[in-house]
């Protein structure tokens, strides 16, 4: 087999075999095949794209390049969640205990921010004391007391995805359908949950523009886990407005905890309890309705913020920063932003805010940037939110009081004001299954 | 600037800047971009093709990364041509002479054979003695003296041009026409001729399949040519049938030998008449009907071979050879392919000849391999000749008599005999000026 005939096959349109994706990726994997081959091979699986059957071989190939996670221990409860990625996107802080609390094992490997999106991983580490690196038996048995553990990308998970996804990241070829896909998926099937849900992130702040494009990735996924024998759903889920008030890391612990606690933002507890029930119904079987009952109960009785301060013990956090918010990091400039007009905001841009987070210290522009725990953003006003001159609008928080004037513009150049009431936004646009 | 951008942009199917494409080519020439970069912005060229303006620049760029051969002493008769690659073609041991003998000055960096097409680099090598290395002195110097020198590539011409070719011919990227265009024209630009004649093939044994292709090739590389000054013209012409009826390297020095005796195939010389007089009238000015009068006339008068035989001395080569062909290497083994049924030949598929060539020792696998001047095949029949069983459709010429049957069903398979007389193959589809 050579890999330009390989190239040439799907140069003109047509299908690879099994033995064909199988023998790349594993030529890739082992270094036999080189970057310049595979950076063609990806910029012509985005012109010509690949067929059902095409994406779940790669997708295999991937995920059976390294080695794979036996949660098999823990029964059949065992749950994952992935988001595409968007802002202000704490939902695993509030999804992780719900679901912990009701019987599902949650033994999440998860990113750190980089850009505009934030991760996970930041986000705990804002927590004094929170370890984010374990053994595999400390992991293990983290999940088995409190039901959920969270732990930085580890060993040597879907080797051929890793070196995939750094060529594409520098080839242009990131976006196209079946290579995200099979990125995602080979990851979330080698971490081995029996129950997966996803939440692909559509609007002005995530990587999929249209609810078309973001329903073709999430019915490409769900195919993909039930082929590999996963209870596997998605939702389709709103990112032209960031979730929630606060983007930034402890801020959004902060609000995490505070949503836990009974003060909740609507549209940040809305999709939470919709992915725990979601999950919840996936692995217990429950119908939709009793699912959403038993959530909305586990956060009204501070079941779940009990288990958030559990877990946070577990991997070695301080739990009183959870009790008492005003012990979380804390920035040393905090400056509000004014509205110049009245009116109705009518657009957000939520990657504009993203960046802006990352101007403050709150995120980084490349791999391996240190970030700053405090600093962040957090909005006063969402779309749809009435505005009066002088009204605040958002405050910013930041160590770096140089940053304040630019992160500032961007900030009010990411919203819009209008003088017409826009429609109220939607927050899920649907669930695929 | 940032070449993950520019890849962005073309695979947006967007045009590229002037500024962008310069910056690409200096950076790629210099190492600085890496060759995955390049290789998937390559296949996203391919993907969204370029216009002309994007074409005529990157031409330039690559054009300018290296030296220029400066032929203005010469004055403004310099000539030069190229042919995209065929089997059995020959033509410029036979144009050369006649151009020069007329007036052209034709100073010539010329290819080796690869694959099922040979190169006027191995075919003159067939001569004993003939040197294709020359020194820059001695090349100009012969062209003075005769009108004609051919040598190999050498020096720093169109660097970019040389690495980027290499790129694209392991990353399935060669079919493009603004790359093939490009790859083209910035060598014929940067080897300095005034006058240049591009012999465009089409068919079974060529890189272009259909007419319409070659001819968007051909009105692209003229507009090259003559957007940097240079008087241009294509030939679209037959790669279906070999061009002549012998294919290996001193089997074809025979034949152009032949032709300019008097002795001359049809379709080879119909060509050469049409290549030699288009020159002839791009640099003298003449009338297509003066031009192709004077060519037939130093073809009849014996002054095109004497010219023949004072190149090759000129360039060391023994010309004895060439007046007494019999003195030309001879395969030990030659052996008769017969026809095993009656009817007339419909059709030929030119590349396996030229493959068939490559099995007997006239051709290379991969660059470097050694060949044998004395291989290949005479072809006795070709599409449109009527056969009966047992005549001799073809001679195989090999010193490798293991190799004659694989080589001998390869000829016969190229070969379809039906029962119908087929209609008249086209030589020359048109002319591009």
């Amino acid at each position: 087999m050579r890999m330009t005939d390989l190239i040439e096959t799907k140069k003109a349109g047509q299908a690879l075999t099994e033995g064909e994706i199988r023998w790349m990726i594993r030529g890739y994997t082992d270094g036999d095949i080189p970057d310049y081959q595979m950076a063609a091979m990806a910029m012509a699986i985005c012109w010509r794209g690949m067929d059902g059957d095409e994406t779940a071989v790669l997708t295999d190939a991937m995920l059976h390049s390294g080695d794979t996670v036996d949660l098999s221990a823990f029964g059949p409860l065992t749950v994952d969640k992935h988001s595409t990625g968007g802002v202000g996107d704490k939902t695993t802080l509030i999804v992780a205990p719900v679901v912990a609390s009701l019987g599902g094992r949650l033994a999440k490997m998860s990113g750190r921010g980089l850009g505009h999106t934030g991760g996970t991983i930041d986000k705990l580490e804002s927590i004094p004391g929170f370890r984010t690196e374990l053994s595999a038996e400390e992991f293990l048995r983290v999940v088995e007391e409190v039901g959920v553990a969270v732990i930085g990308q580890t060993g040597n998970l879907c080797p051929a995805d890793k070196k995939l996804y750094a060529l594409r990241d520098v080839t242009g070829t990131v976006g196209s359908l079946p290579l995200i896909a099979s990125s995602i998926m080979s990851k979330k099937l080698a971490a081995g949950a029996k129950s997966i849900v996803l939440d692909v992130k559509i609007g002005s702040g995530a990587f999929m523009k249209t609810e078309a494009e973001g329903r073709r990735l999430a019915e490409t996924m769900v195919a993909l886990g039930r082929g590999h024998g996963r209870n596997t759903a998605a939702l389709l889920t709103n990112m032209d407005v960031p979730l929630g008030h606060a983007v930034g890391n402890a801020l959004e612990v902060r609000e995490a905890a505070e949503l836990l606690q009974g003060k909740g933002d609507s549209d940040l507890k809305t999709l939470c309890v919709a992915l725990s029930a979601t999950l919840l119904s996936l692995c217990h079987g429950w119908s939709r309705e009793e699912a959403e009952a038993r959530v909305l109960d586990c956060i009204a009785s501070g079941a779940a913020f009990e288990t958030l301060c559990r877990w946070a013990e577990a991997q070695g956090g301080d739990s009183s920063v959870l009790r008492d918010l005003s012990l979380l990091p804390q920035a040393a400039h905090v400056r509000p932003i004014y509205a110049d007009r009245s009116g109705w905001i009518t657009h957000m841009d939520a990657k504009q805010i993203g960046e802006a987070s990352v101007v403050l210290g709150a995120g980084r522009v490349k791999k391996g940037d240190p970030i700053d725990h405090a600093a962040g953003i957090v909005l006063a006003k969402k779309t749809g939110d009435a505005v009066s001159t002088g009204d605040v609008l958002a405050w910013l928080h930041t160590n770096q009081p140089d940053a304040l004037d630019a992160a500032g513009q961007q900030v009010l150049s990411a919203l819009t004001v209008g003088e017409e009431q826009p429609a109220p936004q939607t927050l899920i646009y649907g669930i695929v299954r």
